[in-house]
């Protein structure tokens, strides 16, 4: 079967076995998985990783111990906890300390025609939810984790900064949830899906507002996101931190000390928040689609997703 | 009247007019005040401060519009809000964006022996409580903070890092609340203070622990404390930044956000909650006094209080 192959930043194939699913693992056949930043960060070194990358997707149920699973669509859960430590008996198996995660640590990724994932990772797609806007369930988690961490009153105003692939899930959620979302980006092409969304579009050219936000989330992946968003929070304000920034960041904590700022680092989040969010037409998922490759042309997808301007780019059997 | 005066990082003396209280405002007589860090960073050129420093205080009422006040024994808060605007209906005038503070912003402070304070920031200080215990309010106030901002169930265990004044004020407040508190530091003489207390102390030469700690506090007025703070943190866990670090501090802010870690900045606290720890026993505060001088030796007293190893240094009129 074809496998996609990353190791120092390249991307080839492979032609490779069939993959035995241990005991409590299901064999998946791939549908169709999303190239996430992540994987591009993977490219560029972060990990040092060397395998086959991937951990959004969509596939069939080909073998698995679980009748009721057999032939049926699923997305899954990409921490591979242990099932046995306090984290994962309080049902935070993502931060398991034993966890290895799908396509990222020392777990082969869904970026193949076969790959395997333990059943009570997987979660089954409801038959109306086209298996493109599925696809979505991982970064839409990641959206939704911010309202498991964070208790905001419904009806409040948020703030989200930066317009990429996640920024505008966070956007969208948060818009869906009830939440005055005003979105800060720098692409109007981007911006416009959340704004068919009902998403507050703000202007792209004004300065950024300063202590306006009770509530503001990172999402923009860069150093000098992360300290506009401490500025535009206003004093006792909460800074959700959604977009890892690799090497140091340089902040300046008195700010945030003296304005009693709480910071949030959030990561990836539960399906059951994000599948039902799946059948919302607030949701917009469709448009944020910019190409199709086959599984075979896996090395000009990861170019297409890293082109400037790109959002998510999809990988066919 | 005497006053201190701090310019260009030196303390000087200087024979200045007794000050005529604004409308609303009180004529004070210093009984006792208490040089804190803050004071020692401004002679450090932070803020651009030039006037009379001093924030810690208890004084004497000599003159005052409401006659119940006269003749009494008083603390105050620092920060002198404009009482109108929507932080200050909130009761957060300590966050008022008009806001002057007592010897640090705008606002001749308390190292002299007359100085003014609106009526509204005075605290009567109990007939029973000494005035050295009583100059302790405004940085206990200051510890009692962490409890107002975060919601920690009562009798979890906090980690404190940092045995300065502020460390072991945070150390015993927690522990006379209820807390179990792990204070890391390394100086055994001051760390012997707290552990009197019935704060649990920590070997000062073992490594410190990883990812172990639900709720953390940093008092150590460092980078390397901050840092060190947000590893001993657990997924999910809580890291109270409590001492501003003057200047950037470079974090990586990958393992906040992997780890789902909370960052809360802290910083001044209402004198109400204070108030009633200055009668516990818990709270052991004759032994944080290093020295005290008067007022007309106010130079030699910023030395001794800069010297390391010192906790608190006292002027006295």
């Amino acid at each position: 079967m074809l496998a996609v192959h990353l190791e120092a930043g390249v991307v080839t194939l492979r032609n490779v076995p069939v993959p035995h699913p241990p005991p409590g693992s299901a064999l998946l056949r791939l549908l169709c998985a999303g190239i996430c930043n992540t994987d591009l960060e993977l490219q560029r070194g972060y990990y040092g990783f060397a395998g086959t990358p991937g951990h959004e997707f969509v596939a069939e149920v080909v073998d698995c111990e679980t009748p009721a699973l057999r032939g049926r669509r699923v997305a899954g859960e990409i921490n591979l906890a242990c099932r046995q430590c306090e984290w994962c008996r309080q049902g935070l198996g993502r931060h398991c300390p034993h966890r290895t995660v799908l396509g990222i640590v020392n777990q082969p990724g869904a970026f193949q025609e076969f790959f395997t994932l333990p059943e009570p990772n997987l979660h089954l797609v409801p038959d109306e939810i086209p298996t493109e806007r599925a696809v979505f369930t991982e970064p839409l988690a990641a959206a939704c984790e911010i309202l498991d961490q964070v208790d905001i009153p419904r009806g409040d105003t948020v703030a989200v900064l930066g317009d990429g692939k996640l920024g505008l899930l966070i956007a969208m959620v948060l818009n869906a949830q009830g939440y005055q979302v005003h979105q800060f980006g720098r692409h109007q092409t981007k911006l416009r899906i959340a704004a068919g969304a009902g998403v507050y579009i703000q202007p792209v050219d004004a300065p950024l507002p300063v202590a306006k936000y009770r509530w503001v989330v990172d999402a923009t992946g860069s150093a000098d996101g992360l300290r506009a968003a401490a500025a535009m929070a206003q004093p006792r304000g909460t800074v959700i931190l959604k977009s890892t920034v690799h090497g140091t960041v340089a902040i300046d904590s008195a700010p945030l000390i003296v304005n009693e700022i709480t910071l949030v680092g959030s990561r990836c989040g539960r399906f059951e928040a994000a599948l039902p969010l799946l059948s919302s037409p607030l949701i917009r998922l469709e448009e944020m689609v910019t190409a199709q490759f086959p599984l075979a042309e896996a090395p000009r997808a990861f170019g297409a997703a890293a082109t400037r301007g790109a959002l998510k780019v999809l990988l066919l059997p």
